[in-house]
């Protein structure tokens, strides 16, 4: 049988079902689980909806991200869990014990490195989003996809394929947009709300950063370095450093980006690489670690050892990838 | 009769055809009419696809790209002409005279400014992109989408949705795009062709031109100059200079974006909006025009009067579309 049946026939048969996003949560894990929440209580059941670490700020747009609970509360059972993108249980964090405390666990992920804990488990690492997952299980459930839902499930999609940029996007997914949008999803208004309502300091950090590109090994590597006193100028905190690696890699000839930002007790390396270089490999001679495409570490050293340190690495995996 | 039957019916007969492009072609027109191009001669014909402006260098890996010829071969004569994305046959340029002396003209437009001036004109301003509408003219001249045409079409359907961010998405564009993925077109190839080989200095302007954003009208009103000292300290050249204004649209609560550059004949600027404020009516206050989301002007004064005139025009602008 279709796990997806199996699936959707368990839920079907549950009253009290706890969904669990896993830590520092995307648009993806908690649109597809606000619209699975939605549809279940569609159906007349209770639905908690829980991720450790909040939802943030340009995800408080989605239908139920002011339900979304940090922490189970004391005392609640629930007859079935329902992990969304936890490759392990305690991708759940906090609602980790919950969750393998109920009798029927349901995992529902994409990603590459799932390991099996459920007692029901769609793991789908062609789909590019759990969202496109969960928008084929509801009408399993019964429900029919609404304005709501289909915003929640779309977010998914966009923030998970970067707006149909990265390589993941399918013509299933595509696809499935196109549907949701039929459903009343309107894709510009999602874009919008998770990309382009930017602070201006977040703004003024990319500019400085970018005033600073560095290029080596004959340009296959950029990197740039975020200080304090950039961050203090344009009035940004560390949170608002993102993408800008993403960024250094739309370089022409660049292989391997790196940003390093300065912090208190370590520097924040974020890494990104195309073209066969791995960016993982950079971050582990590091003591961080990631995927090929974008990787990271926590370097508890100096500045300039630091980035000394990362462009060696960097110049042995070009070596290795050439 | 649906126009695109009998538009399918006269280019089945036409043995010697011209494409024209719109003069500074952009990746729909050039891709639509390739496509269109690489059908046709698939069909036994003779094909000349011309753009007074060649191809831009983003857009050389186009199939065909190679072949685009700035000006009609002295001497040549077509039996059918097409123009593509050209509201006026004044729009084909230097191409104009001798798609005007074709005995059969057919226009093929998605723009709302449209003017009829062809024998037969598929003109859908609902589509996305002309490439949306050459993908469905294709199969009824009887030929296949193969992996060159699919490049070419989705290139076009990628550019005018701006990566499926515009308001102009539909769902019949992704499905459309979906079908051509299915047809050879690898979409992430494509977007990185056209935006992830910048050069180096073209994300260092962007770089000085974020750390000098200046807000006005309680945050309503964003803009930045770029000097020519901005240019050369960047290493850049003009050309490089795009898509700065609608990153400054992206900040929260801009509604309307300004990117000042001083060259040397006049400030050139660069107009964004959104949320019911309107670029074009800033632009003519300036003695230009556009589009209510982009618009630009060329402004024949100082800079610093240039600024502060169309500040004014962006204050009585604010003022009208509250």
């Amino acid at each position: 049988m279709d796990v997806r049946v199996a699936i959707a026939q368990a839920l079907k048969t549950s009253t009290r079902t706890l969904i669990a996003c896993h830590t520092s949560p995307d648009g993806d894990c908690l649109g597809a689980g606000l619209a699975l929440a939605l549809a279940l209580e569609r159906r007349g059941g209770s639905v908690v909806v829980g991720s450790q670490d909040g939802v943030p700020p340009a995800l408080t747009f989605l239908t139920g991200a002011n339900r979304v609970v940090t922490a189970v509360p004391s005392g609640a059972l629930f007859d079935t869990a329902v992990t969304i993108e936890c490759g392990t249980v305690e991708r759940a964090g906090a609602l980790a014990p919950a969750v393998a405390l109920t009798p029927m666990i349901i995992a529902i992920d994409h990603h590459e490195d799932h390991r099996s804990y459920a007692h029901l488990t769609d793991w789908d690492p062609a789909a590019a989003a759990v969202g496109e997952q969960v928008a084929d299980l509801i009408p399993r459930l019964g429900v029919a996809i609404d304005r709501a839902m289909a915003v929640n499930l779309l977010t998914g999609i966009v923030t998970d394929t970067g707006v149909f940029r990265f390589a993941n996007t399918t013509p299933s997914v595509l696809r499935v947009a196109a549907d949701l949008m039929e459903r009343g999803a309107v894709l510009h208004e999602i874009v919008r709300a998770v990309y382009e309502e930017q602070p201006p300091s977040a703004l003024r950090v990319l500019g400085a950063a970018l005033t600073g590109i560095e290029l080596r090994e004959g340009g296959a590597v950029a990197f740039t370095v975020i200080t304090p006193a950039i961050l203090q100028s344009a009035g940004a905190v560390p949170e608002e450093v993102q993408g800008i690696a993403a960024t250094l890699r739309t370089i022409r000839g660049v292989r391997l980006a790196l940003v390093f930002e300065q912090r208190p007790a370590a520097v924040h390396v974020s890494i990104r690489a195309r073209d066969g270089v791995r960016a993982n490999a950079v971050a582990q001679a590091l003591g961080g670690g990631g995927h090929p495409g974008a990787a990271g570490a926590e370097v508890p050293r100096p500045l300039a050892e630091t980035v000394s340190l990362a462009l060696a690495a960097a110049r042995r995996e070009l070596g290795r990838s050439v």
